[in-house]
């Protein structure tokens, strides 16, 4: 089996570099409206992936990639058995433009189209996740592990603390099932409900322990599929909202300490439409990208 | 006019210090439940109270004090017309159990029942926010400035982005209260919601400017009375729920970069009913202090 390790480093040692572009390029009087309010591209996401995508296709020339800005220019998204890098340049967008202090660079890379390890570098918080398939899960060095919390009913979901995430869209039945989610999450005894607006770094998370589980629908696979690797390299799991296995591309994800608490909140939590990242015209209303 | 400068300062002080035994305290296995799963008292918070109100008594033994801990012990709450210090040990103490990274010590300082400066210390970030009446806001130093965003419904308010924080209570009106207030509110074009678990440290956010607007039912004068005098000095404002003057003691609070979107959350914003944070017995139902 082939050892990863060097792309690893080598994607640890550019989010780094590309971070000091992202968090020092504060100036940021170009932002442009995508789909909804809360999802901003800036000038900065778009330079960020540029760098980043640079810098790995000068060093392996034969990977390829998948990254949020190059998606909304209009590239295809196919995951491929190829190696590819799955790049998002700025996760927190939107709290990068209010300068709420919590933005990442999010850098998975997968071979057969498994992931073999995911980055996720919390920029102003300096906080480096990584993961290697097989090796554990870290922070700045540190190994990390979930809280291997259970969710038995009778005593221990009283301890359990529930992170998610604000959804991107905002039409009527996506804000329904949102808010009713949240309301039969918070009927079981959860300690509470956390968003620090960035995907990638909620579910990590999931990886330290501090929260127990982490749900969001929507989102893309640029923004999860690194911290998922991260999650499970903890000792957590990553599952479909509708409880079957984990799909990067589905855009519907559950991270947990346990089996148990991620059955628990799939048995609770409805989907509202999207289509998958992978399927261009799928018919139900929504895009594909957005 | 008398100078509080030296209690400020002296309380900064003490902050610090108290956060060196709050923070390092790690090994929380006597976490007893509160009045509901999200409340959480730990000995920490107790001991970090004791600290505090200890050290500030040793200085000025003529003042008064109003501290969480204190007050769920039993002592009368009562805000006099004598200088009063208003304590949280740890604000986030549910963060706290679960190693969530954002815990906060909060002082307020009133004299005549008007806050003289308050002081939010955010202990795992390291950030010290804190205001005097008239003299400005500051984090680390550095002055604080409220976004200002204005909430023009045309165009200026598909730029603004609501921070709000999760209740306390889980009983079935609060609930609904809740879920309702989040759906009216992302109805508006707002970037998103973001929660950090800690009533001190999402207001501030608001200061920082990182946030156009925060409001919370539910919780008490010491978890808002010292981010409230740093959001007016940074410029924003604060207000109740139902648009009238801020009173610490309603268990109420809108703070906002403008009046004008302090308005509008108002009139969306809906409250549960809670007593009066100095009222032991008004007959609604629920508990004065909990």
């Amino acid at each position: 089996m082939a050892d990863w390790t060097d792309c690893l480093n080598f994607g640890i040692s550019i989010a780094k570099q590309a971070s000091e572009v992202g968090v020092m390029a504060t100036n940021e009087n170009a932002v442009k409206l995508k789909s909804s309010p809360a999802d901003l591209v800036t000038e900065t996401d778009q330079r960020v992936e540029k760098i980043l995508i640079s810098a790995i296709r000068n060093r392996y020339p034969q990977h390829r990639f998948i990254g949020e800005e190059s998606v909304a220019a209009g590239e295809h998204l196919e995951l491929t058995d190829s190696p590819t890098w799955i790049i998002d340049p700025i996760d927190g967008t939107v709290n990068f433009v209010h300068r709420f202090p919590f933005v990442a660079i999010s850098i998975a890379f997968t071979v057969n189209r498994q992931t073999q390890f995911g980055i996720v570098y919390s920029c102003v918080e300096d906080k480096l996740f990584y993961a290697q398939r097989g090796g554990g899960a870290f922070l700045n060095g540190e190994p990390l592990h979930a809280s291997g919390q259970q969710g038995d009913i009778t005593r221990v979901t009283s301890h359990m603390c529930y992170i998610t995430h604000d959804i991107m869209s905002r039409d009527d039945v996506a804000l329904s099932t949102m808010t009713s989610n949240i309301r039969r999450l918070l009927q079981f005894p959860v300690h509470g409900v956390r968003a620090l607006g960035t995907a990638a770094v909620d579910m990590c998370q999931v990886a330290t322990g501090g929260a127990d589980a982490y749900y969001h629908i929507g989102m893309h696979c640029w923004d999860i599929a690194a911290s998922a690797i991260i999650v499970q390299e903890a000792g957590g799991v990553v599952m479909d909202t509708d409880g079957s296995e984990f799909d990067m591309m589905s855009r519907r994800v559950i991270a947990a300490s346990s089996a148990a608490v991620a059955d628990r909140i799939a048995q609770v939590i409805q989907a509202f439409p999207c289509c998958r990242d992978d399927e261009d015209n799928c018919g139900c209303g929504a895009t594909g990208v957005n």
